[in-house]
Parts: C-alpha cells; sequence; structure tokens
C-alpha cells in the first residue's frame, strides 16, 4: 500500500525533548495545531487534533519512550482512517533523527500528494519549534496550495 | 515499489510559467540547484544537476507542454539510477497544480525519506521563484538534517 515517508534532523535537542513534543499536549500544540485535546503520553490515549477544516482522532497504539511513537487514526476523513502514523528517533552526533511514516494509504490519490507535502513543513514546523523555541501550527501554517 | 509523492499549488502564474521552469536552464537553475547544465525542453535532452555533495544526471522521456514532464535519472547515486521524476500540471482557478512523483524506489532506505522531505523543499522553492521571483536553489536551500 502506498505510505508517506520523511525525515528531519533537529539540532541542540534531546530525543527526550523531542519525545515530549510528540505526545504531550503542550508539544503537539506547539507544531501541528493549536488545537489539540488529550495527552499522548500512554497507549491507548485518545489525541483530538483540530484544524479549520476537520481533524482527526489518532488511538495511541504503541510508545517506547524515547525511540517510538505510532499512532492508529480512529477518526477524520475516510481516506485516513485505518491508517498508521509512525515516528522513529535516533541519536546521530549533534542531532535527534525523526524518521517519519504515514502508512497504508488505500490510493495515492491528489489528496494523499497534498498531505505528503503538508506532513514535510509541519516536521520542519516541529526542528523550528525545538531547535528555536517556535513552531508554525494550524492556523499559522505555512500555505503548500489550494487546498492550504 | 515505493514512490515519493508531492503537491504544490502555484498563485499567480500559468501552466506556461511553471512549464518553463521545469525545462529551460535558467528555471531549473532558479529552485533546484544553480549550478544545472543543460535543456529539459526536448525528450532525449541530458540535464546534469550538481549539489556540493554529488549530482544527477536526467534524460528527458516525455514532455507534454504545458502539463507533464518526465525524467529518467540516468546517472548519479545507486539509489537514484532508474528512478522516475514526474511533474504533471494543471489549472485550479487561480492556482497551477504541480503533482509531483519520484517513482520506483527500489527499497523505503532512511535516504529515501531523506529526499522525500527534500523534494517538498525544493517544490517549496519553486512555488516561491514564480510566485515571489526568489526560488531557494542550492546552496541557498533550507537544510532539513544532518545529510542537509
Amino acid at each position: 500500500m502506498p505510505n508517506i515517508i520523511h525525515k528531519v534532523g533537529i539540532k541542540s535537542s534531546s530525543m527526550d525533548d523531542v519525545y515530549q513534543a510528540l505526545t504531550t499536549q503542550a508539544g503537539l500544540a506547539g507544531w501541528w495545531t493549536s488545537n489539540v485535546r488529550g495527552e499522548g503520553t500512554q497507549i491507548g490515549n485518545i489525541i483530538e487534533f483540530r484544524f479549520g477544516a476537520g481533524g482527526f482522532d489518532m488511538k495511541v497504539v504503541d510508545l517506547k519512550k524515547p525511540t517510538f511513537v505510532r499512532w492508529e487514526v480512529v477518526a477524520g476523513p475516510e481516506e485516513w482512517v485505518g491508517t498508521t502514523i509512525e515516528f522513529e528517533l535516533k541519536q546521530d552526533g549533534e542531532y535527534t533523527i525523526v524518521l517519519f511514516k504515514h502508512l497504508n494509504w488505500k490510493e495515492p490519490i491528489e489528496f494523499m500528494h497534498h498531505c505528503s507535502t503538508k506532513w514535510a513543513i509541519f516536521l520542519m514546523s516541529l526542528k523550528s519549534l525545538l531547535e528555536s523555541g517556535q513552531g508554525n501550527p494550524d492556523p499559522h501554517d505555512i500555505k503548500i496550495d489550494n487546498w492550504n
């Protein structure tokens, strides 16, 4: 099945810092969307992400602190429901490396092209949050196309 | 086989303008890498893209002016050789939409994760070039990780 994959390297941050930004309400609100409810700190948690145009509910299905986070999409656009999102962290010199995967799309539709680019933009927002203290979460995210 | 896909929407530019930026030496030098030799205006042309760390030679294998460009990678890192790169253009209201594909990777290795994010950054550079007159081609590109 088609997958989205990305990589960013974050300077001057420990794996613990990055893991916090991927699992706490405050962290997630700092780079993906300002409108987050819930925490991703325990397996089984539901995190509600809301954007202008809708949103996603993620169930935390795996955690290995501070190296791995896996969510399953349990509500949202039908193309997303049942897909899986993973963040794998590792240290490489002065960088914390994030290997990102959004797995198991049914078809490589135009919306998947959009989401792939948009994930890159949000992962750069995560990098910026940790390196400079300032991310660009929705609604202050960088726009990429006619779907935002 | 694993594929990279992306989408950007470019405002205030015609499909012809975007097609020029994808096929002429001056256009390509404005968003991907300053060091380009050759033109992509004819099927069969070879375009040589060079970066600090190496480069790629692309053979133009299909063109449909102003809606489609396909290159085959004929020299460069072994993971790239034999892969195919496509740009599909269409108009949607005030946007020229670019659907991008880098097809037929052998394996979803870490380098593919890196290239996926980096393609997003360069496609945003293409958008910026056309919307503002200023792109961010190598060596002025935005760095994403320990591999640049």
